[in-house]
């Protein structure tokens, strides 16, 4: 309990030091160099209580403080107290979601957030059905088995075999784990049809449409629609309603990959850009990245048509967990709708941070818009016309490339600008920002603002900052 | 601050109370009592940060208490109080594994232990590859999409429709999630062929092999067998050197799902079980089953041929991740071996639990096996001849059908006596056993000894209850 509590004076103190812009973000070493650093090998001596205490402190000074105001590098940031205390507990009651037996509150915030949830995307009396699962690509996954299940309930037992050639379509900006989702599950990336993007990055209606058509000509059944509710690099919002037509003219199950922007759908103000999003038969919704919750959260919910979709597509009846002869009501065993068996308790730091901010999760996260919005018109040359989301997409063009008449030689120079300052931001540890290509546009930072710590000052020395690390290039 | 110093104040005080016989394993109560025994909905309203003091409480007073010494009900029980430290500590830190770049330090440590884990299966300089998933059915679906991938690499480009039908082989006694991934994967479970086991729950090699060729007769192509180290039920463990040999004869993936047995292999005395395992090419092990790291702790292990099986089965190259013109060592960003996409930080409570352990990870651990052997004569009538790890299955015959002339009558009854004896014991809270049938044998007790704090008293009370409780059966 001594040596807890320790620790317990060691994390309080990183997370004082974390919310501390005099603190570096990261204190940068080569893999090689952090290797010999400290002792990270496994010793065939047991440690004592100080060393392990001397490694938790060396495992701090060398990570990321993903909590830091000047952290933008991905779409998880920031460090809600709630949300930690909870993770802390669920540590601590070590269980497991798979029955009732095991988890019985966890298992009943779960449904009752789920259904809350259900209600919020705007399914009659929040029916369906969900569950949390570890990650967005892992939710997207089960959207796509649901479609393909409920199309061809054969396919459990007879594989894809059994089963005509799918087509599963979705942009060319959404996320990566739609093929990765469609590699492991025996379709094929080559089923994936990528349907083209406007400028903003919202997918083309119309191209979806001529693509389901083509693939239905070559003979392939168009099984599942992917709209994203807030891409990945550019927070576009996919046109759901349109989308939603098309796919029950051509009875397409409809999934929205909210992963990043089903977050909104708590804000009065920017719900709107989801809306369609009641017709879609699924919905993955990540409280980790918008709603700080701590990583990891991921809800799929499904809206329940037939009755126990989930269920019959992946249960195995397993009777040393699901025994049929227990003595409570066996709706609440969960865990045979999973892919996993054991299945971490995720749930809890939601609940938690829910009920003590409600709203105010929605609404004390969109402080970033605000910060988006300062930042956009700062952002030297911008990548597109218009910010959707808080993502804010930018080039910065060194003064030594600016007014080069060569676009070709320019274009090459600039692509390698990018990636030299962001090494020299985490040699120096000030701040870090994801940068990318994307298409045919060369490498360009991605900023992207979810944690709730940060000011406009911030904003102010990462652009600084970014003239300051790439002015000689 | 002080709210978090409150929570750990809660969580230190639950954890004494945890160890303490004279506490309830469980405060018993059904579903629709338990959602009015508390305010659990989520409210319009903000709570304070006192009702959310009253919130955890709530949730810790109905909680099960895993780590109670009279707690027997799953393969993970037990607490470890440097493995819980570093799971606090991975909270704080926030962060994710795709990249060297977000968490440094964590995918170091990955590498650390995933190599020390390859060299105690016995590969060659811990050669080979590894990921950390959440849980063992995730494992072994990794181990049965490496093995799909590498015989036909072109199934993640054209799906299963460009591949033969496929058969994958695993014991009746194995684990259900070896159906389960052959379902989500599109093989389907039709192409999941079960061997027979002994009495003892051992796979019979001569069953494999004579299936294998059936199913080669059939037309399919066997591309998988999945042996059992500690089955969920009996604890067998399957011949692993006559089933390789099996395996090399047909050229067939073999894989060792030791997700319960495989902490074995650091025990000097019984890691013989496994003898075999390092002619496997790939290994399921869960420390967070017999090693006690909290929940969850799974990796999947594999041997490196050829050379980068797992990247290339599963990578999809997303480049505002996996940029290719980074200033570090690309080799660290493993995020792109992953079914995941962000992937929780599962390594630090095991590194520093070894690091705090070593061998005392499995020495220590090793007294379930001394109770195992307690438990063994005393426990009524045994389901099988001899245990091999900590199982324990046995009926309890309450006096009034112990005599019984009819046989058959006899079994029934006998069946219903376990789920009313279960359901007493979690009505009173004293302790908790699971129970199942199997085959053509009617419900029976599962006992499995995994909790370092279980003595032989918890042992002699468990018998005692169980009597106490079904006696008028």
């Amino acid at each position: 309990m001594t040596f807890l509590q320790e620790v317990v004076d060691l994390l309080l103190a990183y997370i004082v030091e974390s919310f501390d812009r005099e603190t570096k973000v990261i204190d940068f070493h080569y893999p090689n160099e952090l290797l010999q650093l400290n002792n990270w090998e496994l010793q065939d001596e047991p440690a004592t209580l100080d060393d392990i205490l001397i490694s938790c402190r060396a495992t701090l000074k060398y990570a990321i403080k993903t909590a830091h105001p000047r952290y933008f590098n991905q779409l998880s940031t920031g460090l809600d107290m709630v949300g930690l205390a909870a993770d802390w507990l669920t540590s601590t009651a070590n269980t497991n979601m798979f029955t009732y037996e095991v988890a019985p509150v966890f298992v009943l915030l779960e449904y009752v957030t789920l259904k809350k949830m259900r209600e919020i995307i705007g399914w009659p009396d929040g029916r369906g059905d969900g569950i949390f699962s570890p990650g967005g690509a892992i939710s997207n996954m089960y959207a796509m088995l649901l479609a393909r299940f409920k199309m061809f309930p054969e396919v459990k037992e007879k594989g894809m075999s059994s089963v005509p050639r799918l087509a599963a379509f979705t942009s060319e900006h959404s996320h990566f784990s739609i093929k990765k989702g469609a590699a492991a599950l025996g379709i094929g990336t080559e089923s994936v049809i990528c349907i083209k993007a406007d400028e903003c990055g919202k997918l083309i209606p119309a191209d979806l449409e001529r693509r389901i058509l083509e693939a239905k000509q070559k003979g392939f059944v168009p099984f599942f629609v992917s709209a994203t509710a807030g891409t990945t690099v550019y927070g576009a919002f996919d046109p759901l309603i349109a989308i939603s037509d098309i796919c029950r003219k051509y009875n397409v199950w409809m999934h929205v990959d909210g992963a990043w922007g089903g977050s909104l759908l708590m804000s009065g103000r920017h719900r709107w850009k989801l809306d369609g999003v009641e017709r879609a038969n699924s919905v993955t919704w990540n409280p980790h990245k918008m709603m700080s919750v701590p990583l990891q959260c991921s809800a799929l919910l499904n809206l329940l048509t037939p009755q126990g979709l989930m269920q019959n597509c992946n249960q195995m009846h397993a009777c040393y967990l699901f025994q049929q002869d227990k003595h409570y009501d066996l709706s609440y065993d969960t865990g045979d709708k999973a892919l996993q068996c054991g299945r971490h308790v995720d749930i809890f730091k939601l609940w938690l941070m829910w009920r003590a901010k409600v709203g105010g999760l929605a609404c004390g996260r969109f402080v970033p818009y605000i910060i988006a919005a300062y930042l956009f018109p700062l952002s030297l040359v911008c990548v597109f016309p218009q910010p959707q989301h808080t993502n804010v997409c930018f080039w910065y063009l060194p003064p030594g490339i600016r007014y080069m008449e060569d676009k070709e030689e320019q274009k090459k120079r600039l692509h390698k600008v990018a990636p030299v300052i962001k090494a020299r931001m985490m040699e120096y540890g000030t701040t870090m920002v994801s940068y990318q290509p994307q298409g045919d546009k060369v490498n360009f930072f991605r900023m992207v603002i979810s944690n709730p710590a940060a000011t406009f000052e911030d904003i102010d020395f990462l652009i600084e900052e970014i003239e300051r690390l790439g002015h000689d290039l």
